[in-house]
């Protein structure tokens, strides 16, 4: 049995990553993390007709360049797990229709990512899946209309705000019982070895331009219940990755996690921080399904594949709102999924 | 391995269905099924103040009675999986976060509760998870505003259109290996043994009012998979069970099948034509994540425990559009899983 303590499991077959490809917008390839993305549009509707075109579109380019990495293609995946921001997440369906894997669709708003890396990593580690992508994409100008207001009409953002990242991230898993082939992997040396699956959590924040304090409760939780089912500490992970609580959400953090009796700020880093530089005015950092996704396809998994960092607890958070639960003045009720990935 | 040619795979360790709930709404409970059904409500809001509200407050109740029937509260979860059709799932999202249970959001429309049921069926079976729930809902005045027109507007439905149901159906999948207890189960003779992942299915379709012919070649391309990867037929299935395909998809997916080489119009029964009577006024019969969800929660389930049907594959069918996409003209893509119940 994989299950440690309540939420948390173990991967016993330890699956490896073995690729990732990472595929962002203009503004995030003027950033700090610019050398580690694999395409930068310069048109982020890639000359289509719609930003959502252009999104789904960068979903499956994400797919199809860490495919390429190893040799393969769509074909040769047993599945596609992923999502989105969108309604319906049409931009994972429409991606998914192109595709043509068969497709598990989730929906964990920004902690997408991690989500699918949980759920894929099981599916792998039971023998249900031999070769599994998962991705998930976000966009700045799909984002805005579809959570807060039409970008026409100018609306300015507030100091709490975060930029919806656009871009997105894809990261292929393998069963390690069937590595022993010619491919040449494009990561070797990296291994699922964990997570927690997170529960809801609602601190009873409804401004949906804070979206950092609405998540940080869920990381906190997530984080706190991944220590206690390990019967681990900070000291057992050389980093503890969060998708995109921002300036504001991580320090909120640090003190949810202290009040626990968990120190993590010297070992915590966030992709939300890392993706904009200051001057980049961006209020508290950036967000999205595609923040955490390309960061950690294009920035940390490198890392651990080269031992510069040996274990590290990554976990994406997402904020379950709606525009109808907003307008309808209901609260944002958050969650977070984490899973460890070592060095080998 | 559990892998079973392309797209399908075995469940080795066989975990049992051990109960399962259902709510539906008035003209639900005026319908053939309403024996079938666990609570039937007069009122669509539930005295709640908006229908987001009602949907999710079944949501939780239908996951909450399904626990009730074997003696277990929110707390014995592992982990709650589950959607709804509304934008960024939130009826499953707020529902989870009464239930504090760990949740995994799944996005299929309508095919959510048998993706529910595949996806935790498999964490099951893996060793991940020991008593997890999947659930689904949908509600006819939510949906309506969301996808086509508020209901206010009073426009007419067109003669391929469906009725989606208003109702929520919850299912629980234990672990056999750790049965051996003094729990009454609720089901004790139901095992999930396999299923297919389906992959998204696109014939151009582009009209919001005829989704059983947008969802009836995902229908038939997963059955059609499913007879390949596991070398079987219709002959050896009592029942083949489609989740709201309707009359007119219904009979598209006889025509598909037969052109595959799969007759299975006699092994056949479609949720959404059973849901309503003729003189309900329904058109095609009914639609909506809720409309599988409940059928095969109140009746099917039932009659596979007595042993009237002894093996049956079940797939819901999901039409992935939302708003925006219909609005921008793209045309209806489908997915549809399957898994395979038998009576032991």
């Amino acid at each position: 049995m994989g299950i440690i303590g309540k939420h948390s499991y173990r991967l016993e077959n330890t699956p490896h990553i073995v690729s990732s490809a990472c595929y962002v917008g203009d503004k995030e390839g003027k950033g700090p993390m610019r050398e580690y993305f694999d395409k930068i549009c310069k048109d982020d509707t890639l000359g289509l007709d719609s930003w959502e075109q252009a999104e789904s579109r960068m979903f499956e380019s994400a797919v199809r360049v860490a495919l390429a990495k190893i040799g393969k293609q769509s074909d040769d995946l047993s599945c596609l797990l992923g999502g989105d921001l969108l309604n319906q997440i049409i931009s994972a369906g429409y991606a998914a229709r192109e595709i043509r894997a068969p497709f598990l669709g989730l929906y964990g708003a920004c902690s997408t990512i991690s989500e699918g890396l949980l759920v894929g990593g099981m599916l792998v580690d039971g023998g249900f899946l031999d070769l599994a992508a998962c991705a998930a994409s976000s966009h700045f100008s799909s984002a805005e209309r579809q959570y807060r207001y039409p970008l026409e009409m100018g609306v300015q953002a507030v100091p709490t705000s975060q930029r919806t990242v656009t871009g997105a991230g894809s990261i292929i898993i393998k069963n390690s019982a069937s590595m022993n082939d010619e491919t040449d992997w494009f990561f070797k040396h990296i291994v699922i070895t964990g997570g927690t699956i997170g529960s809801v959590e609602d601190y009873g924040i409804t401004d949906a331009n804070n979206m950092g304090a609405a998540m940080a409760p869920a990381a906190s939780e997530t984080i706190c219940t991944h220590f206690r089912d390990y019967s681990s500490s900070p000291d057992d992970y050389d980093c503890i990755i969060t998708g995109d609580l921002g300036n504001f959400g991580s320090d909120m953090l640090y003190e949810l996690c202290k009040k626990e009796g968990y120190d993590i700020k010297e070992k915590h880093e966030d992709c939300g921080k890392m993706m904009f530089s200051e001057d980049q005015n961006v209020n508290c950092g950036a967000s999205g399904c595609g923040c955490a996704a390309t960061i950690v396809s294009g920035y940390f998994l490198p890392q651990i594949e080269r031992g510069v960092y040996n274990k590290v607890l990554f976990l994406a958070t997402g904020a379950l709102l709606s525009p109808v639960s907003s307008l309808q003045g209901e609260s944002i009720p958050s969650i977070a999924h984490a899973v460890v990935l070592e060095h080998v």
